[in-house]
């Protein structure tokens, strides 16, 4: 027959093996459990949207999957108007706007789905066509207040702290802060989204290339260098906060610096510590959409994975379907990326837990029923158990065990059974013991319990 | 501004309220636990893949999806190769052919994602353009015990029985025996699969159009009579295994029913009891694929809804891509569909527990941070908690717990505080009972645990 070679779709092709996806979905379970300890509450959108909801807001066209019929069909609306979702806001946008009468605001919800984008793939840098994003929200409908901006840095604390993936800082910076200070320095109001997309560039680009792109907007060289100075100058979060308390004041900053001291004070009173969130003049993001607070998180010693968590305040989520102002903050973790960086670092910590925990081994196929009871004991105590189903030497049966990652086998034939005990292994540690066959469970437990590999 | 009007494509359209999400979630957490126990491990595909990858076994053209790009932009190979897959049986075929020296057999895989066919959507019959598929699959290389097809109806009967949704019957049938019975009554090997597809109907379609569909096939009347008689007559296991025994036999007859009789002995051994499957002949199956045991799955006194878990033994997993044999034997769930019949027959069950589990009040912000304290206390007990941050009138935070679905509100200010109290509120049984607030994780604990609603 001829074959066709399998094979994956470029940017398509973060697919793991059983051992990794574990790990991966134990990610997504720490985030998911995360977000639900602080009220969120989970939401699914479709995967296609009608074109003209997801190009509502303009500017992402480009990066767009449409949905087309392979062969010539009967007429399907999805694909002549429909297309993929390339995030998870524009649909958050307008599933509020469709069900506002149906949900209690704050609307506090949290998302965990897979996205896609027609950028160009550099997998090298962990960029995908497609990929997990894990977002929260809060929506308020007409006001959403400030404390909302405060709670989620804990939030952000909470996930990192528990993913244990080593030191991360919660960078926070305010967008009437950076705006005041643009007028401060008399940048033109037109000017300020494109000298503030420079500005996003200071810690990845030369001064020289960063003031050469501010100038060519209309800044003079002086006001150029000052903000330079002002955004990369590196400062703790009372040294930037006075700092901006001495700045020639305009009502926009002084506005932008009276909200940053309560949301400081306030992400204080939520409990996040001051080693792990600080505010930095140097977080800009690139998307003229945030009014308040914006947020990144980035892995102490790891500057090349980037921001690992971003978002912001924003005004109004959902002006393009509705009338009804809705502000919001959020943040968004893209989990696909961070796991593929975390996996080349080397961060990923083993998994507590696997699947494959309990093989029992089959010697003589006459006790078949013997090897299905300990199993279904074993299962109705919680432990994941495979019974090895095919005939094979039991040499061949412990390989397997091995290379599928289980921690325990149990083996019994004639000799064992007339003892009423069943051979337990450790296949961590290498150990062998014989257990009353009355206390099956009790013992395999006590072995999960302490079988991680000695090194 | 002009407005978009926020809708959803036909067919896409399984979106769900936030309440309605968290039972959805639920039941994939249920499924997914399930699949654990018995060692099946997961693993999740790439939604799109090559078109030639997807068409390789041919006879899905027409519903399948392709990837193009909204507006022209750079060279994409998803957009020239790529379509979203229509199951996840052929992924599962690609990944084995492409992993198979990485994996260990047999490969005991889950898989919970979401699929897309392009079928007239008919959403009152529970049909969708997107929905989710849960399928385990045990696939062997070269060899796979026929106790693997024993083994899937004891997975079956834990999922259903854990989902506590009402009494079902597990229908299996052996495609040996059927086709045996076929050539018993002078069916041609060719007409077999149309034969087939007509018996397949026998549930739903009228005695004279059946036999009709037959003869067109070359099938005597005589001989359409007698298939419709053994397919349609109702019995139960072992009347069906005696009847076949007295069967004029050709030789795939006996050796269907030598392994039917087989399997029929083993799932008894693997605990499942006769009052939930059955040997029924009536179970066809529409796909030519399967070569072994078949499997439906029905609620009882709910006919309308269907199998609501299918799947097979088959002889080769992966022809297309590989020379190397993987028979295999897989279900499927088609878990959108059967939420929507549930939710319909109002069949699903409450929820155990929700991320809405207790909303913490806040009545003066002077006292914020120790707002902020009960609520970090009661999640690091692991119970869900949200700290109401607008401010509100009490009357009006009430209103947005019951909403919203909490169980507990708490509610303190200056006389609870001075009192070392706080008031904790039951709101489904809808009262109020001041506790100390050094005893605050276990007062609520206790409370969640017997808050169930008292109708």
């Amino acid at each position: 027959m001829k074959k066709v070679k399998p094979a994956l779709l470029k940017g398509f092709d973060q697919e793991y093996l059983p051992g990794e996806q574990l790990q991966f979905n134990a990610l997504v379970d720490l985030v998911r459990r995360n977000f639900e300890l602080y009220g969120f509450l989970p939401i699914e959108t479709p995967s296609a949207e009608l074109k003209e909801v997801l190009t509502s807001k303009g500017g992402t066209e480009k990066e767009i999957y449409a949905l087309a019929r392979l062969a010539a069909g009967d007429d399907d609306e999805a694909a002549t108007r429909g297309a993929l979702r390339f995030d998870l806001t524009v649909p958050l946008a307008r599933y509020v706007a469709m069900r506002e009468r149906d949900l209690a605001f704050p609307f506090r919800r949290y998302q965990i789905q897979r996205v896609w984008r027609g950028e160009s793939p550099q997998a090298k840098k962990g960029r995908f066509r497609e990929f997990y994003q894990c977002d929260i929200d809060i929506i308020g409908r007409e006001k959403l207040s400030s404390l909302a901006e405060a709670e989620i840095p804990s939030v952000i604390y909470s996930v990192f702290t528990k993913m244990a993936i080593g030191d991360f800082r919660i960078r926070i910076n305010n967008r009437k802060v950076l705006k005041g200070l643009l007028q401060a320095q008399g940048v033109a109001d037109a000017a300020a989204p494109a000298v503030l997309r420079a500005l996003d560039k200071v810690d990845r680009e030369e001064k020289a290339k960063v003031v050469q792109d501010i100038k060519r907007e209309g800044v003079t060289e002086a006001a150029a260098l000052e903000l330079f100075g002002l955004i990369s100058d590196k400062r703790d979060t009372n040294e930037t906060l006075q700092m901006l308390s001495r700045q020639a004041a305009n009502e926009l900053l002084a506005q932008g610096l009276a909200e940053a001291k309560d949301i400081v004070a306030a992400i204080r009173q939520f409990g996040v510590p001051d080693s792990h969130f600080a505010m930095d003049l140097s977080v800009v993001r690139g998307l003229d959409y945030y009014t308040g607070t914006i947020y990144e998180t980035t892995l102490v010693g790891h500057p090349e994975l980037g921001s690992i968590c971003s978002g912001g305040r924003y005004d109004d989520l959902a002006s393009y379907f509705t009338d009804t102002r809705l502000p919001g903050v959020g943040i968004s973790i893209g989990l696909t990326r961070l796991f593929s960086r975390l996996k080349e670092a080397n961060l990923l910590r083993p998994l507590e837990r696997t699947p494959a925990e309990v093989l029992v081994t089959t010697l003589e196929p006459k006790y078949l029923e013997r090897y299905l009871g300990m199993a279904r004991e074993l299962r109705a105590a919680g432990v994941n158990t495979e019974v090895y189903l095919e005939s094979a030497k039991l040499k061949n049966q412990l390989a397997y065990a091995d290379r599928k990652g289980f921690r325990v086998a149990l083996v019994a034939g004639e000799t064992e059974f007339n003892g009423n005990v069943v051979q337990v292994k450790d296949l961590y540690n290498r150990k062998d013991e014989n257990h009353p066959l009355d206390r099956l469970v009790a013992s395999v437990r006590d072995l999960l319990s302490r079988s991680r590999k000695s090194d």
